[in-house]
């Protein structure tokens, strides 16, 4: 495929865009569900499913044979810190004397705000600083939660309430703060080799993320038909990525690359958080249909350039997934809305979350002490390997 | 084990079969739970597991080694085109202004359906033509819907909640339909080498399908104390196929085939789907002890006969399990419900199911083109694989 | 590190424990939820959990690469076993006409105790006694779960909410009974080699426990504000031990055992079963640090000298979690209750269990037969394994 037909997918995919976009109905489809809101039964079931995705996001990133427990006791260390940290500020800064069902969903979604992060710098911090970098996260991500829900800034708070720019853009630039301030290039040279069953994992894990998204975006809803909506506009977006991430990596690289794939499925769901009560079902799949397409060409094209000339690698390509599916989602809720304060909000996340970033990127380079082999569970781990035969 | 004890096995299981279910009571326990019937937030639980149930059927069918991922990619697409299929009939033929959780819950199972039947004629077909079936299956199945719940054909509609006829049987023999006229003899020679880890994917699918499926069959439920009875006696009836599949292989063949027991222990599951409600729970560990035997005798004796007979493979055994099940679960419902019913129905969706799959397999044979290789990730996949030692 | 530091080690978390216990607060957080306490629909979602939880013990067990497809049929047939055996009990000895889904949610946790025992003496029996086990462990269970509910013993039933005693100390001496009564001491020197992903099926088994464990204290709770208490102390202890596992494992062994920190993870979790309801968030925080460290200290100290001791090898170290977590949460619960009553009923239960235990055992001794090989696939299942290149 040359440049002049790659351009071409991707016009046509804006043009598309732009003509549905402009047509879609201003009031969505929402019926009265009969139910009593969010109760605490249902908020429990959600509060589980968050740290399910928490979990499975680890499985997510365990497809370096060499690297696969190291990464899982990472995101256990970095959700640990984070966790906690949260709450402690809830309880002891905010002064909340009782940590309801919604604040122990809110303590999550900050954790799993980090575990997403730490893919972009994974494997070149020591074990214990995941630890670390998870405590002062916590305060870095509630300064920004208590940011884009304050009306007073703009006369309007963000319009997110999936979670686009709170968590993933949030995720795609601390992340890259912090590995840009380790600046370890080694990244580089590793030689990230997979089996067929560590990319088998993947696979489970971003297809039981995909069909639990709907549990995350919902999770601070408070109104039963937003619920429902949410839930419908979540799965559209998720089958148009599914599809048009397919698309792209059929047409651009006559093959399916796995890592590309089963991240850029994702991004339909990540580019909701923002239109999700704002779109309706065949809206949320056109917006799946350009955040798959967008992510996955991000992963082909930009990333290895973007990399390049940052000087540090995004190891789990988080920035293409969480990073531009933001995007994806402040821009088209800005069409949509018609407003620009979504794309004020998602540039001041940028800012905040790469500088806080940098400054613990700074504290973990300087405390990580000498670090021989990167990316390896080998220093970290006792192994009791089957012999080779 | 030779034939006189074959015959006497399955003998003695009809036989017991016989004399139970002619004692077993008519009114069944089902308790007032207080509750007020099946919530939104209920739903919304049931809705997200199916999906979950889903994506397991892939990882049922993930045991070739060469052949993981595009399963899993077949899934993915198979899915994605039914249920935006099935959700554009509803809201452009049937005119459903609102598309509620009940209504999402009936579009995943229409997938699922799908799913399950790909697993006939796996890996024969290009991966892009899932995406093709997919939007087709979706009308056959709306129909098949609508004419089960239809009570003005034969003066009674189907008695099938919890779906062996609706999604299993439908699933079996459209597969069947389909893989027929596709015609790829070359099935018969492929070497389907597993690992014990792609064998313990399976087993993980399994169990988990196991433990989910009272979400499943339990989803169209409006009654609460229904819900109630539908969760145990599903779990009664997967508990008597864990142990008669289990029985059947030790017997039968003295040690067990993974991928006969993993597939085998679901038959209780499915053929309760006809028989939840009018059954008590030790009806249930029956429906499911025969269910299990039936379906392991199945893929032992009758697997290589079928398949010989009709000219193509059964690649995942879908008609062991899901066929077979299906059909033990509508004989046993007609024995205690006294009515041919459910016997006309399941003859009439395996025929439409079988013509259907026949139009459609042979518009994806016209269409897939050149097929090289089958069964195979390489055609479709970029692969990263650690060098041997 | 030496044995002063060791002592150093464990004698500054005694401390620790006991200057903060003493300074616990008596009155916990609980607001109220506006909730209707546990519905059915709640209770549906929490039974399935438990399920879940119960096949996730399997892929906890099942690191040995020879002996992966054994375990998964040994839970599946000790769950089928004392599942019907329980429900038997309480419908013809109790005479519950109605089996509800608080019943259901009994008996599961029933069969994941059962589940969890067999990790002791794993591989040692043949498949079908999994089966003859479960039907004769129902009994047990059932009398030590009245035995404990009985305020007329000594005045006071066990505070046990979420099981350490009934679940966990039942679990572990009830198997290490069965390991003495069939005492093969051929498990010694069994070569349990793993693979790399092998170790990370049980990485998922474990991170998916810790996730779902709330739904298994809260199951038996009718007040939503308990429900919510337990939920938040539950996720508090479980990273207590997320934390304290890792630290007691780099400061002992310089690395992490996978095998030890994967289970000793879950050691919070296990000690919170008895005292959920009489901690806030941060003493349930200190409950997990001390549950994971001791049995982190245990895997690494005791399992060598206890088994010698004994002479039987506890196969998957289900003391280390299972015993000696429950301890910690019997011996804490007294402390912060001022009373005895925990100790003397998990005393009774240790007594109760390893007799029970020692008589099913030597059962299974008598009518195992003779095992030429243990701890291995081969004897039971039909294998298609990819040759050697």
């Amino acid at each position: 495929m040359n440049t002049v037909q790659r351009i071409l997918v991707i016009l046509s995919l804006v043009v598309l865009a732009g003509v549905v976009l402009t047509t879609m109905p201003a009031d969505v489809l929402a019926a009265d569900t009969g139910d009593i809101g969010q109760t605490a039964s249902a908020l429990f079931g959600k509060n589980l499913d968050i740290w399910f995705m928490l979990m499975l996001v680890a499985f997510l990133m365990m497809f370096i044979k060499k690297y696969e427990w190291g990464v899982a006791l990472a995101v256990l260390l970095s959700a640990a810190g984070s966790y906690i940290a949260y709450l402690a500020i809830q309880q002891f800064v905010f002064g909340e004397e009782i940590i309801t069902q919604a604040m122990m969903v809110r303590a999550v979604i900050c954790s799993i705000t980090l575990v997403i992060a730490i893919g972009v710098f994974l494997g070149t911090v020591k074990s214990w600083q995941y630890l670390m970098v998870g405590l002062l996260f916590a305060p870095v991500y509630a300064f920004v939660e208590w940011f884009m829900a304050n009306p007073d800034i703009i006369g309007a708070a963000a319009a997110d309430p999936g979670g686009s720019i709170l968590v993933h853009m949030c995720a795609a630039y601390f992340g890259l703060g912090v590995a840009m301030a380790i600046r370890d290039k080694r990244a580089f040279d590793e030689p990230m080799h997979t089996t067929t069953h560590s990319v088998t994992f993947v696979w489970l894990a971003s297809m039981l993320l995909w069909m639990l998204w709907p549990s995350f975006v919902t999770a601070g809803l408070t109104d039963s038909a937003d619920v429902q909506l949410g839930t419908l506009t979540c799965f559209m977006a998720g089958i148009g990525s599914v599809i048009s991430a397919y698309a792209v990596c059929m047409i651009v690289e006559k093959k399916v690359n796995p890592l590309t794939y089963t991240y850029a499925l994702l991004a339909g769901p990540v580019a909701i958080g923002a239109t999700m009560l704002i779109v309706d079902p065949w809206g949320a799949l056109l917006v799946g249909l350009i955040a798959g397409a967008v992510s996955a060409l991000c992963f082909i094209y930009l990333q290895p350039r973007l990399c390049k000339m940052i000087g540090v690698l995004d190891v789990m390509g988080v920035h293409n997934l969480h990073g531009m599916g933001g995007w994806v989602g402040v821009i088209l809720s800005c069409v949509i809305l018609g407003t620009f304060t979504n794309l004020f909000f998602a540039a001041c996340v940028v800012g905040i979350t790469l500088v806080a970033g940098a400054a613990i990127g700074l504290l973990a380079r300087f405390t990580r002490g000498k670090m021989d082999i990167i990316m390896d569970d080998d220093p970290d781990f006792i192994k009791n390997e089957e012999p080779a035969a």
